[in-house]
């Protein structure tokens, strides 16, 4: 067919009438969001010319993501990790100013209530891998120590899993919940993450296979800084050196978020990390 | 969070990343959509400002879509149908010159090997609904009568509902297969379509009432037109006066294919509808 027969003045006028329906939305975001949508759904079927074969390939894509979400995975999720789009609402709405550290992806291994430790302790707490020990501090953008910051960690073990996709296990490991101390230090024991691939047996997976990703997420260890007067921190750190750091199949890495892990004569592996929290809006008065 | 510690420089790089993660797809076309899909998704997302709450409203909505849809039923081609996608695909890829019927869309009734009729037969075969007779005529768009033209029809009942929605029917009806005459005619007899609301009760359903938008399609009669030599029109003829014309959910109604439907003195109700096909790109050179 002659495509030169489609003008664009004629393709406009779809986005408005589309637009008009939903012009009596009573809820002025969501009607604000949905005409966005629209433009945006258009624009893209414009510039890529879609044809109603490939059209239909998306629908079925789409209804085979939702036919894989269960009660224990959200497929939906993970097609938007993929896509950046995970990421970018982290960086649309948890930016931090220069000289904070910066925050990343989620993820979708958080637990509730996860076990209090003493600093020092073992998080551990029976994970399988090679033993660590981290060292870190907590402190505000002035450079003063935040004392009794809550510092949460959860991270993959030796084989790449964390303790919640372990059937039967019946205990948190290599998970924990710490309080800094009032020079804003902590520290603890535990095992040396490991890389990891995302779920690549759903059709998010053929998405990447089909694009030649890689499924593997380079190794990382999770923090969830709470401070009082502080923007809350999520975010990772990263093995400096790990083969999968360029490739995260989430877009979660962040140069700023990557350190030495550093092999001690005793076997086991240190990690050094300083976090700067973000002082609340509240507090600064902006 | 002030919002000005996102830089577009930032949000652009993060495009880029995940494009450039797309760039080893050993097909040129997937790598293709998937490049534009993720700067219009990106574009949507940064342009509403999306929050993660919205995001996760998101999440939540597509996958009950997904969960929506089986064997009998597609929520994503609805959710296509009610944000103009699908009359999008109809326009790029079956876009009409000036002076040819326009296609609109397909619709989920269409059934292969409906029924035979003979010219001047009753489709209707048992349908609810008041008498109706259809004239028509098929020609070229140089104004020729194009022969023995295959003629495929079908529609809502009365009740507006379609034969396939009538569980243990057993037996098709208001829908047919014609050939036009050596000088392009045709004519039979059915019952007067009605309106009928889009499935309401799922996810596009909520959709469509939070936005006081109506789920009501205007009465329409399906025409498929296949002839050598010419490309296969796939259009609806609604009729004048209809109150849902203005809101048809699925943007499928054009002015040039709303007809006047007449109520004859023997109380049946007549339509004349002539239809012009577009020569087939081989038959025109272009």
């Amino acid at each position: 067919m002659d495509k030169s027969k489609v003008t664009d003045a004629g393709l406009d006028a779809l986005i408005h009438a589309v637009q008009r329906a939903f012009e009596n939305t009573p809820d002025p975001r969501l009607k604000e969001i949905m005409t966005l949508l629209v433009k945006h759904l258009h624009g893209f079927a414009r510039e890529a010319r879609l044809t109603q074969e490939e059209w239909f390939q998306g629908i079925r894509f789409l209804t085979e993501v939702g036919q894989t979400c269960s009660d224990v995975r959200q497929e939906f999720i993970l097609l938007s990790d993929v896509l950046g789009l995970s990421m970018l609402t982290v960086e649309l709405n948890d930016a931090k100013p220069a000289g904070c550290t910066a925050p990343t992806v989620f993820g979708p291994f958080h637990v509730e209530h996860a076990p209090r430790y003493d600093n020092g302790e073992d998080i551990g707490n029976g994970a399988i891998g090679k033993p660590c020990v981290i060292r870190g501090s907590v402190r505000s953008l002035s450079g003063r120590p935040i004392p009794d910051a809550i510092v949460e960690v959860w991270q993959a073990d030796d084989e790449g899993l964390y303790d919640v996709q372990k059937p039967n296990l019946g205990q948190a490991q290599a998970r924990g919940v710490l309080q800094a101390r009032a020079d804003g230090s902590f520290d603890f024991r535990s095992v040396v993450p490991e890389p990891y691939p995302i779920p690549a047996d759903g059709p998010v997976g053929k998405l990447l296979h089909a694009s030649r990703r890689s499924a593997w997420r380079p190794a990382h260890l999770h923090f969830m800084i709470k401070a009082e007067g502080h923007e809350t921190l999520i975010t990772h750190v990263f093995r400096r050196g790990d083969r999968f750091l360029q490739s995260d199949p989430v877009f979660g890495v962040r140069d700023c978020l990557v350190a030495d892990w550093e092999l001690q004569p005793d076997g086991s592996t240190l990690l050094v990390f300083d976090f700067v929290l973000n002082p609340s809006s509240e507090e600064t008065g902006s």
